[in-house]
């Protein structure tokens, strides 16, 4: 197993690559032109800017040299598409003969692995100089995230389209970069896979984690068990063939698909067609709510692990990936509790507790998984004095069990900090390293840890609103696995992010486009300016309140303002940034004074208009009290600068007042939350602090008053 | 053959149902609400408003009455998910037992024609009082239509859902009511096609017309002949199991598949695999321009019918529609002139010329086609004296065609006036109609017109873009060959369509979404105001125009403006009105007067912000033209504004400055219009004939000024 080299990485520039004089120096027109600021996602290992720039016209052409084959040449065809759709150029379709006069040349040395696996090597470099660029890979997996590079490099000025001169030498941080998708609460069509499978191929992900059961739905064919599917999925299953089919899809993009079967919990839906596998007598029926719930497969039997052989072993057959996922998580064992001949069999068996009978279960599994020819990976659960060194511990609650998990000497990856359906901004997963700085893993320890996975779960996604889930923070937590552990400027892996978004969407990911339809869907209007405007500065709640403060079924409609709404408003970001500056100008007051008024005016004027808008859409009714509060805290806003920019303290009785308005303002409604509190209450604070304020520094009042405001609900500044 | 039964429609009541009163009177709360406004289309044959209102909540449920089947029960369901994501409520998925307490009760006789067909009732009443609507179709399709109705009754106030009390008595003016897709010229994956299926339900047009080969590609599988699709398709093909899936998917919402192959002409792909079947020896290549090539099959051969014979045997296997269309259009023959043996053949047959070949051609298909159970349609260009009655004939160049094909005994079809690609607004298409007002065909005559087809012909369209071509336009379309003659009122059309049109995003159409999306990437940026502005303004040129100003390759990206800029600007709609408005306000000018100022100052700034936004990407560069227009256009529009409003007349040297200046901008660029230049022209000429505006009627100065102001660019009004 290829082992994590991150400390042999050399960043021989740091990222935000601004080397302006060359780039003037080449630009054909001789004309001064903006210096290019790079937006690579992820950054890669090592890159060092050379003079000069390489033209992309309609005869942009590209030469394989050396190896080649069907995935690259659909590789290379896909990049064209790309390329074309983004410059409006018409490319030649075909490839060029003469490598010496082609635009870009790619040599590969071969195939790699034939099954995608951790032992690929996904390294390459990149060269590009005015004359041609050249991609070198070990492996077509290797050229293939180098065309990712190579289109992200695109740029565009007055005098066309082209690429910076440049070097780059690349590979990634760890071997393991994966998407868990979630299809077992809510099956998802085969068009959504696919776009994820080529936005993950776009910031180097190369694991599609394939969660394809749960407690509401069993999502694949069993040919040898049909009930599994015939009767525990609603008729939303993949079959057989389309398994292949996305295999084969990830495969022609260097991504592995692991599957997840998830037991011996989270199996009501097995247990609709097999009650006699469960650990309670049935009948079952699929599951319609979100929690854990208590239905598990009987350890005690023989029957059970017949059963799992023959479902596992075809299962492995259809899967050609090493590792097979087996869950293992949230069993809470109250059916065992109550079943007596399970607890009959403990006492008989010594097995002193339901964790140390799940370890039973699990090393049953890990011998029929190794029959067929897989590893096991599990939850963190899973983790067992008795569980043999080659299972896998994929940690969910944290990063301490997976360094626990690695000082006894198990592989390991990370979840925990990445749990995307949390609803937090991308900057919290960007920081969430599998080896933090202050690890107390020693090098060697440290290589257990494989990397990590962005956690996709699906109690709350459609297939209208999954990519807005999904994208465009996955992206970070793609660099984080992918770029060296230095590379952590918060602010520009924001800029990055907001053009890899945009690139995204080529690949037809719904993550923006969605955002207006649903609100246009929920105004009943083509005019959905207002509650735009709400819905830019309110966040779904985070973690899982969603569904105690607002309840609904997996059947239910996730259509509602809460699934328009996206997690990690750039708006409260941009409105954070501009008080704080503003704030920091103290005495005068004047920097961004304008954005915010004009910002705060909009929310004043969006709040009142949204009542009407509200009246004709029922569905929208729950959002009038965010709809009050816009225009409240609007109001509150403008009072605070108007005391500001005229230097008129304000008393400490608005103050209160005010922080009040605010404190009201800041509960939820309709699960969702204003994310720009905070910044309001700096304002209302500052306004009436203005002479302690004028006499501090700008460093000393800000923090003072960032104090006083309270925990940040809006995302964390850098 | 079901014939048209249009005279004997009644309309009991005009669209336009406002009985406010009643409304009113059931308003739960008392209160006074607007009045129930419909937002039907196509307009029901014939309806009535009753008094209550049908709340629609959480509980709302559906029974079934006498006649069920699969397929009613799928409808009923896709029925329940898109009321449910309308009004973000959790409904029963299960069916009501109690007939009596559900809500709505669906009662069918019968399942209808095992194969789609002509002869298919599709009628159905509705009725909705407070307590319940009931839905009677004789047949589940007339069953499906009536769903698709009971949706577009949904309406939403503070009280929350509900539907007006109505009775709807309804059914088809015509019985061919069609839309064509050819995927010849680019292919459209199968989502594609699926998206335009639930489209063409929900306005409740009943055939797709699939054009499946043509010069630039050959899209069906052929088992037998399978060179056709290997070496004429790119890989870009569908597999019988996929034709086969898309006319289940079609047949489970009361569509019929109609295939047409393009034969002779049109033929290109055939002829890369076969060459031998050509009128010339090739090697032929597949076809990468558009326009009209000379490939065409060999009349004369008869390997050439043996070949048809099994190709067509094949697909009359495949596609279980009683029609296959043959197309025949645009074939001229100059391969025929040029091919001895072809020319000896026509003298010892004593056929006269190429017409006269191409009917012996069509004769001998017409046999192959009976021979294999199908009943042959062509384009007009197959009517000659020799064609069988039982041939129908599709009209492409003009109702003429049409109703003369109808005197000499043909069943026809009309396309002309629902050319779609051509980019007219849908007003146009509106008020064509299959058999005018002033037709001079007898009442018997009539009743060989059996409706009609939008044809999205495919040079110009990807799958990213096809659905802003066909919708909402297409609905406009579809209204006319469904209901009432009567039926006209292009302002109410306008108000209804804006309605479905947002109504088909539920269904995943992409018209409205992939606007900004290609917008973001064109301006490479998530700011796309300014370039929103220019795009809402500008229409892709008219008729065929936009291939000879900018030409492309089919292999082209379609990512450009005027990929993204969209037919029908409802923008330049709505700046046509103000100006009228306001100019019909004389002397006062008060009217629409800071509406139109706003505008104009919009695409002031907007047409000077773009500078810096096209200098950032070469792909606008061809759009610079148009953007210096903006602003010039802007200013003199707000130059005659300014005229106007201080009651100072213009001199004549500035209106003929100014109208230079509209000339020149009037020009075409990228192959885009402005179609606000009319409006802007009336503007100018009113400032200059101030005294003469203020003497006259506004009904006369108007007429005055629109005649001088030249034929409309923009949409004709009503």
């Amino acid at each position: 197993m290829k082992t994590v080299k991150y400390s042999k990485l050399v960043l021989i520039l740091t990222y935000a690559l601004t080397i302006t004089t060359p780039l003037k120096a080449q630009s054909p027109s001789g004309a001064a032109t903006a210096p290019a600021q790079l937006n690579l996602m992820p950054v890669p290992a090592a890159m060092q800017a050379q003079p000069g720039r390489l033209p992309i016209t309609a005869s942009f052409n590209v030469a394989i040299k050396s190896y080649t084959d069907d995935r690259l040449r659909a590789g290379i065809g896909r990049m064209l598409n790309r390329l074309a759709g983004r410059t409006v150029l018409t490319l030649p379709t075909s490839l060029a003969t003469d490598e010496n006069t082609a635009t870009l040349v790619v040599q590969c040395e071969r195939a790699g692995e034939t099954i995608p696996s951790l032992n690929e090597n996904e390294g390459y470099s990149l060269e590009v100089t005015d004359k041609q660029a050249r991609l070198v890979a070990p492996t077509v997996v290797g050229a293939l995230r180098g065309l990712e590079t190579f289109l992200q490099l695109l740029q565009g000025d007055r005098n066309g389209y082209y690429l910076p001169g440049i070097k780059i030498q690349d590979q990634p941080r760890f071997p393991w970069r994966g998407l868990l998708i979630d299809v077992g609460r809510h099956y998802e069509p085969m068009e959504v896979l696919k776009r994820n499978l080529d936005a993950m191929a776009t910031v180097k992900l190369n694991v599609l984690h394939w969660h394809l059961s749960e407690d509401q739905g069993f999502r694949v064919e069993s040919k040898k068990l049909p009930k599994l599917h015939t009767l525990g999925s609603d008729g939303l299953f993949y079959t057989q063939d389309q398994v292949r089919e996305i295999i084969a899809y990830a495969r022609d993009r260097g991504i592995r698909v692991m599957p997840e079967f998830d037991i011996p919990g989270h199996s009501t839906s097995w247990l609709v067609g097999y009650p006699e596998m469960g650990s309670a007598p049935g009948p079952y029926t699929i599951e319609r709510g979100a929690g854990i719930f208590e239905p598990a497969l009987d350890p005690t039997r023989e029957q059970t692990y017949k059963f799992l052989d023959t479902f596992l072993g075809e299962m492995a057959a259809l899967f050609p990936d090493a590792y097979m996922h087996i869950g293992g998580d949230e069993n809470e064992g109250k059916q065992w509790d109550r079943n007596p001949q399970i607890q009959a069999f403990m006492k008989e068996k010594g097995i002193k507790d339901n964790h140390a009978l799940q370890a039973y279960f699990n090393q049953r599994i890990l011998k029929i998984l190794q029959k067929h020819g897989k590893k096991m990976i599990g939850w963190e659960e899973i983790l067992h004095p008795d569980l043999p060194k080659d299972a896998v511990i994929h940690s969910w609650r944290g990063a301490a069990s997976l360094a626990e998990a690695a000082k006894k000497g198990y592989n390991g990856i990370l979840s925990a900090g990445y749990y995307i359906d949390l609803m937090f901004p991308a900057s919290q997963h960007y920081l969430a390293d599998p080896i933090p700085l202050d690890t107390t893993l020693t090098a060697e320890e440290a290589k257990h840890v494989l990397g990590g996975e962005a956690t996709m779960w699906g109690e709350w996604v459609s297939p209208e609103t999954i990519d807005s889930r999904i994208w465009p923070r996955t992206a970070a937590i793609a660099e984080r696995l992918w770029s060296p552990r230095t590379v952590t400027d918060v602010e520009d892996m924001y800029r990055r992010l907001a053009v890899i978004s945009r690139q995204l969407e080529e690949l037809g990911l719904t993550h923006e486009k969605n955002y207006g339809m649903l609100l246009r869907r929920l105004a009943a209007s083509e005019n959905t300016g207002p509650l735009r405007t709400l819905a830019s500065i309110v966040e779904p709640v985070k973690q899982y309140r969603r569904y105690q403060m607002r309840p609904q079924t997996m059947l239910s409609p996730l259509s509602g303002l809460i699934d328009a709404a996206r997690p990690d408003s750039e708006t409260a970001r941009l409105f954070a940034a501009n008080v704080d500056a503003f704030l920091s100008d103290a005495p005068r007051f004047a920097l961004d004074r304008s954005d915010l008024e004009h910002t705060l005016v909009e929310w004043q004027s969006a709040g009142r208009a949204l009542g009407p808008v509200i009246d004709r859409s029922p569905a929208l009714q729950e959002a009038r009290p965010l709809a009050n509060n816009l225009a409240t805290i609007a109001e509150t806003g403008l009072a605070a600068l108007a005391h500001l920019s005229s230097n008129d303290a304000a008393t400490t009785e608005w103050r209160d007042a005010q922080l009040t308005k605010l404190d009201e303002a800041a509960k939820p409604a309709a699960a969702l939350e204003f994310v720009v509190i905070t910044s309001l209450r700096k304002l209302v604070i500052a306004a009436a602090e203005l002479p302690q304020l004028n006499s501090t520094t700008p460093a000393e009042w800000n923090k003072r008053v960032t104090t006083m405001a309270g925990p940040s609900v809006a995302p964390a500044k850098p």
